[in-house]
């Protein structure tokens, strides 16, 4: 993409109404744009990096064996009265009449119809388990909103609901989404640790929710640091129930805790290794049995025939919150730093002169190979001064930018700098394409 | 995929709520559920095809040079009443009061806030053309909603708004969105004329909707048969503006035209030429001016240092229900037919046998071998007889069936089956996979 034709409203300036570092940085990097108290537009670089998230949130769901489907925004109350939730959920829930005054509202979350269409589709024994999901926006509607895409009030979700006969099928499924979140947060780059949780509206017995380690975070979090050491599940067959079990029982013996959970003997037990950080949930992941089910009327076959309600886990994702955890865990003053796997684009190309036809020539060149070989290229090819160059380059974080210059052509070489770390090395054009192509 | 652990409830009675073919197709194969009046739940085969339309309307776009952008589903009233359009809406529009009692919308289409949006990234005429769009959902409040996802209230739409400094970038840009308009409904396997259209609640001068042909459409269209010569477009270069006109002024001098804007002599000039068909909309484009730049306030500095209005066109293409236009386009008695590119598998694989040890094993190894190379399969590896898995392969429309039975297996050959004309053959299975692998 070339920077002269793409739309890109950099600040300079921090915008006054944003009090938290990914909030200035999404505003200044012209990510995004505020359209309405805690509603937000996506502008083309904030909505690669969230289409990013989004696939790689999709691809580990997909792993672990859960279909995606997609679920209305609007919804009837009707539903939402069978589950008790409609009086229940509070002014958090938008509610509206259509033109026939019937009552309607916009999902905050999807327990209630996900049970009802995943009757439509199992009715014995033999259609279990199943595990279905989606990825879809969701609105509720904060009394304040704030600190941007954290705590917006119209948020992309994703919502995964797990239908099971009993207890140890309900465990594993419970086991699968835990491993697949774990996967999901590490290769975005973040450090997400799974602490219990409570289990709050949604009710039900187990919780845990997924805290991303974060300088900048909205919350204090406690934990061993023999947490970080035992976190890589690369070894783990998630498919084989008993070794899921006892890798995630081995995880959670290490002392992990947000403010609200704090165990003091557990701390006093860690000794030298607690570490205390600041922490952003993105993730939560509940089992409630058969509550909704069983409210809702749906049953399925059991094997000797007689009807059983299924059991359910929900397992939720902040997908357009994740966009602000990962700047709040990946920054520094000059801007953001993207990790690799969620960046909107992998090279910034910097023309430093683009006046200059022998440097512009190359800087072509450079840009036509890329793309040819598939990387993602943001190519500033402006006619700016190379200052403002590096100032916008710093500001939206692309891992790696490719500095050309007219001194530097005529000596045959380019600047490859990595964002993160600072990292600098004058190479041969061949070279640098070479670093840069997979 | 192995059926036995996807998600398809396909139905064998059709249901009553379901007029018009292609509603009754998607409720049988199992792709979409109703749950609210006009408003429906996408099961995972039919969230499969949706995301192949989008996908494809997307990749046009951003050929074409669009950028993708996303805005919320919720809007304030206060941007509608900027352009005066609040009012004069009517009841189609979704109006809704938050927690603090603003007025809001759900999002029918999006010119006023593009048009805001637009202005946070282009000061001068040095930022112009732009083109962005989004695809995103949208309400209209229908009376009476019907024919699924034909005319449903929730609906995927692709919405995209060009800004140029004067009629001739404007005109162009508008040549742009057409024909690429054309290429995203042909690589759909569609027929879509571009006819002449009233500009309606919109407003403006200039407006073509494409029309669908399809047997089971809902109004009628008049066309010269000399169009169909015409349309391949793949030979003209888009970014040539005078190149691009003129092939547009050649493909509209053939007559098209709607019940509404028939046109008797031109239709008599035809003579034997004159075809008459069954339509359905699936997109339309609309020049407009600086209607809603001038509403808004927004402007740009000229090349003369003047303000200027940006000249705007609109670009809509009605994505769930391009899902409804291609069944009715595509489909027999035994169901539906899907052009290979918005299939949501390439093949299926059906094992006539599956208690048959042999056979389940060579089809273990034809569905490993398929995937491995990126084939899209559904593999039927359900306990089912022969019969209900032809059933299911007709009625879900998959391009290929891949029949794999005892004796054919003991022969070494398999029936490779052509869903669109029915064409069988048997093949060794070596051959039948060279012809399923790209």
């Amino acid at each position: 993409m070339r920077l002269s034709r793409y739309f890109l409203p950099v600040l300079k300036e921090t915008p006054g109404e944003a009090q938290i570092v990914s909030h200035q940085l999404m505003l200044r990097a012209g990510m995004i744009r505020q359209t309405a108290a805690g509603i937000y537009a996506f502008l083309p670089l904030g909505l690669r990096v969230l289409s990013k998230i989004e696939q790689i949130v999709r691809e580990e769901m997909d792993r672990a064996g859960a279909l995606e489907v997609l679920m209305p925004t609007i919804q009837s109350a009707e539903l939402w009265r069978q589950s008790g939730r409609y009086e229940a959920y509070g002014p958090e829930m938008l509610r509206l009449k259509d033109r026939h005054d019937r009552e309607m509202l916009f999902s905050p979350t999807a327990e209630e119809l996900f049970t009802v269409i995943f009757q439509n589709g199992a009715k014995s024994y033999r259609d279990l388990p199943r595990n279905l999901y989606q990825i879809q926006w969701k609105f509720r509607d904060e009394t304040r909103p704030r600190f941007g895409l954290m705590r917006g009030r119209e948020f992309l979700m994703k919502d995964g609901y797990s239908f099971d006969m009993d207890m140890a099928g309900a465990q594993h499924s419970y086991n699968r989404m835990f491993i697949a979140y774990m996967r999901t947060f590490a290769r975005m780059g973040l450090d997400a640790i799974p602490m219990r949780a409570d289990t709050g509206p949604i009710g039900g017995d187990l919780s845990h929710e997924f805290i991303v380690l974060a300088p900048t975070g909205e919350s204090d979090v406690f934990y061993d640091e023999a947490w970080l050491e035992r976190r890589d599940s690369s070894d783990v067959d998630a498919s084989d129930a008993d070794a899921l079990a006892a890798y995630i029982e081995t995880l959670n013996k290490d002392y992990a805790a947000t403010d609200e959970k704090r165990d003091l003997d557990a701390e006093a037990a860690c000794g030298a290794r607690l570490q205390r950080s600041k922490g952003i949930e993105v993730g939560q992941v509940f089992f409630f049995g058969d509550k909704y089910t069983r409210a809702m009327g749906v049953s399925v076959q059991g094997a000797d025939g007689t009807p059983v309600h299924p059991l359910m886990g929900s397992y939720g994702i902040g997908v357009s919150r994740l966009m602000g955890a990962i700047i709040e865990a990946s920054h520094d003053n000059g801007g953001i730093i993207w990790p690799d796997a969620v960046a909107p684009f992998s090279v910034g190309l910097i023309n430093l002169r683009a006046d200059d036809p022998e440097c512009a020539a190359a800087c072509e060149g450079i840009y036509a190979e890329l793309t040819a070989m598939g990387v993602e290229v943001l190519y500033d090819d402006r006619d700016e001064r190379g200052g403002a160059k590096f100032a916008t380059a710093e500001l939206i974080g692309l891992p790696w930018q490719l500095v050309v210059g007219p001194k530097g052509i005529k000596a045959g070489v380019v600047e490859l700098r990595r964002r993160a770390g600072g990292a600098r090395e004058e190479l041969s054009v061949e070279t640098a394409l070479a670093r840069l192509t997979p």
